[in-house]
């Protein structure tokens, strides 16, 4: 049975690395297309190019212009595949103009040695119970962003004053995630959930549209199914721009992704 | 004067975006020639293909194949030039073989607002003469690594136990940086900064060559004259990869650049 994320992900293709897609209105925020929604779908065009590395390992994306809901066209071009990983240029375009140009370099996460030595800490979360759904976001918040409507997203009570005015000031958010239908999300998944949360400078009290100039995503494990816990953290506000660091952990308590994107500051 | 940088990164072009280099071999580790001067190498090139966006803010570089000194083309395409910044593709390649692709936003730093709202602190460093010079490396040492002789380094000396067989198992290795020749560095120097330390997994005992997959670099400000604090860590070796990330900081304690590389671990 097709999950939902499968179906708005579809691709068709042509022959020759070159793929259709059609960008559904449900991903949209302001009337933009979500930049994530369009890694995930540049991340799976990569994957069919490349079917005997079919994981993303690192996934650069450079965002060139606002995506539209509707027809799109992403063109893959494999530079070099070798035993264990394949390196792959893909640009994302819509009636002749780039939306993002990405480079990734995929492998299979299967075949990699087991050894976790780590030091991270996965996000402290309450339990799911204690936690505000996205579901209780005023309509007129929903309306202006139906890609809300996609996920069951669950936030740390500590990370939500912004909501109400009261914003943190500490720069963080975080939050339990699934996909609304409750499908598990894969490893080419994870390049969109690393930009599903709402932009972190919500937290710092500057709420508005923060373009992505670039993400890159690291895919450091299959995730197992179940919730995972998303954080997005930014510590450098400056020079009109801050980096926004995400991380995913798996319902094991594996780091399965880390981010960062580097956007433009919200105005005003 | 032209100074040692210059030199080593001085670009030929035949026009239609294409540039010669010609690799030093006082840049090789190992016999391979390190990634962060490939980098810089095609961050001079994008500037000259976009003079009127002269910084880097954004570069993703993914690495194909190991670089030897000598004759090397940088081709570039500019994919999109707006009013404040440039999305461009760059490939390093030799004798028809791609070393490095490249994805690079540009801008103009000085044209950016001077806000600055950061909670990240510059590393702890002691001062500069209780710090630990790189040149006291032993001769073998410097054998295999002639790019150490490009910079004057001076080491925490509690993050190099690993140089006598006591790494700190933090990873974590920070110290003062200039360039051996003492001048200072600019915008697209500071993307070889970023991978000028040695890798962060020799303090966590594993000493050996790690190979980047990927490296992004953003350049957060102008750095001002005078030394640089520069800091990698790592948090997450799983997988047979690990992530490293890099801070540096300029003397005015302005943080002017953040990358993140994901490596593969070195064996044994």
């Amino acid at each position: 049975m097709a999950t939902e994320w499968d179906t708005h992900t579809a691709l068709t293709t042509t022959g020759d690395g070159l793929f259709g897609a059609d960008l559904d209105p449900g991903w949209t925020v302001g009337g933009g297309v979500n930049g994530g929604y369009l890694l995930g779908v540049v991340g799976k065009a990569i994957a069919e190019a490349v079917p005997a590395k079919p994981h993303p390992l690192a996934v650069s994306a450079h965002y060139l212009s606002a995506a539209r809901p509707g027809p799109a066209q992403v063109s893959t071009r494999v530079l070099r595949e070798g035993g264990s990983v394949a390196t792959v240029s893909a640009e994302l375009g819509q009636a002749g103009t780039t939306r993002i140009s990405a480079l990734a370099t995929y492998g299979d996460l299967c075949s990699m040695p087991d050894d976790v030595a780590t030091t991270a800490e996965p996000p402290a979360l309450p339990p799911l119970e204690e936690c505000v759904p996205g579901s209780l976001a005023p309509e007129e918040t929903r309306r202006v962003a139906p890609v809300m409507d996609r996920f069951d997203m669950r936030f740390d009570p500590a990370c939500v004053g912004w909501t109400m005015g009261a914003p943190s000031g500490r720069g963080h958010i975080q939050a339990w995630f699934r996909m609304a239908d409750g499908h598990d999300v894969d490893p080419v998944g994870l390049l969109m959930v690393c930009d599903a949360l709402p932009p972190v400078t919500f937290d710092l009290g500057r709420p508005g549209w923060a373009p992505t100039l670039e993400l890159t995503v690291h895919v450091r494990a299959v995730p197992a199914p179940g919730w995972l816990r998303v954080s997005h953290r930014t510590r450098n506000v400056a020079g009109g721009m801050f980096e926004e660091d995400c991380e995913v952990w798996d319902s094991t308590r594996r780091l399965v992704a880390q981010s960062r994107q580097l956007a433009i500051q919200p105005r005003g």
